[in-house]
């Protein structure tokens, strides 16, 4: 799909391939252990950022596609696929 | 809104209101700490399949209803709800 | 084991078993599925408060006397029962 | 810190930086969001193996070079480091 927000989230996803390599860097360079965790934990963060855009994205146009269709099986289907998605970060 | 599932939630509710008052009484009791939070975290993981339960019975009831209905305003909603009530449990 | 911090959690405790009390009556009311999602949401963060506060007063306490003893065998058990229950939170 | 498991985990975040790359060529490619979402979530579950490695080291090495050392100001460093850290992730 075409999203307004694409740009933004490459130029994010570029960031986070940095972050990885550095992680990497860090575990070569036999850094602190302690350290490196803090430094996956914002890698993480930083991709719940990109989950968020595209999120939004999909219900702005995805999901408002389906709801202007009036096309109920597809709707259906845009329901399930959110809460399956959603669903896999409850604890 | 009435679901099929009702019963079984109240049910387990009800379990987990005693279970709530037994982490009380642990604490009372002096009971060991990682005891205490092994047991609160049982609590939570019971408090889960609730929601999921809801979730489901929301899915096939309410948010069915809506499809239904044809009324894009209404499924506009039922979608900004869920991603709502949803993202809330992403990291 | 005796912590200060027990009365505050016993207070907290009574007020999340009213709470799930309350879940449970929102469902018998026949109240809306996604108002009851966002209550059960709040009965886990009071929850995850009291989590806190327990790991706060085990480490104040329990993990404290661990250290003082000298005993590396109890020092070792501190810190795997510590990742064990703290590990349980990782997605 | 040396740790045993640093080749395994280095190999593990080459592999992480390539489905990184992977979702940002979805995204380019204008694939299905929730395909995307679906990815970004499995490049979390991999950090989180890497996570899980790095921090079962931490313990064997670092923590058992504290409890070792008797030295009850290092030892205290430690548990808070890792309260701290794991806390992270409590939602």
């Amino acid at each position: 799909m075409q999203h307004k927000s694409h740009e933004e989230c490459v130029s994010r996803l570029r960031k986070i391939e940095g972050q990885v390599r550095g992680v990497t860097r860090m575990i070569e360079d036999e850094r602190y252990c302690i350290d490196i965790l803090t430094q996956i934990h914002a890698v993480k963060a930083a991709l719940a950022k990109v989950e968020s855009e595209i999120l939004k994205g999909h219900v702005e146009t995805c999901v408002e596609n389906a709801i202007n269709s009036g096309d109920a099986a597809e709707q259906r289907q845009k329901f399930a696929e959110l809460v399956d998605v959603l669903g896999k970060y409850r604890p």
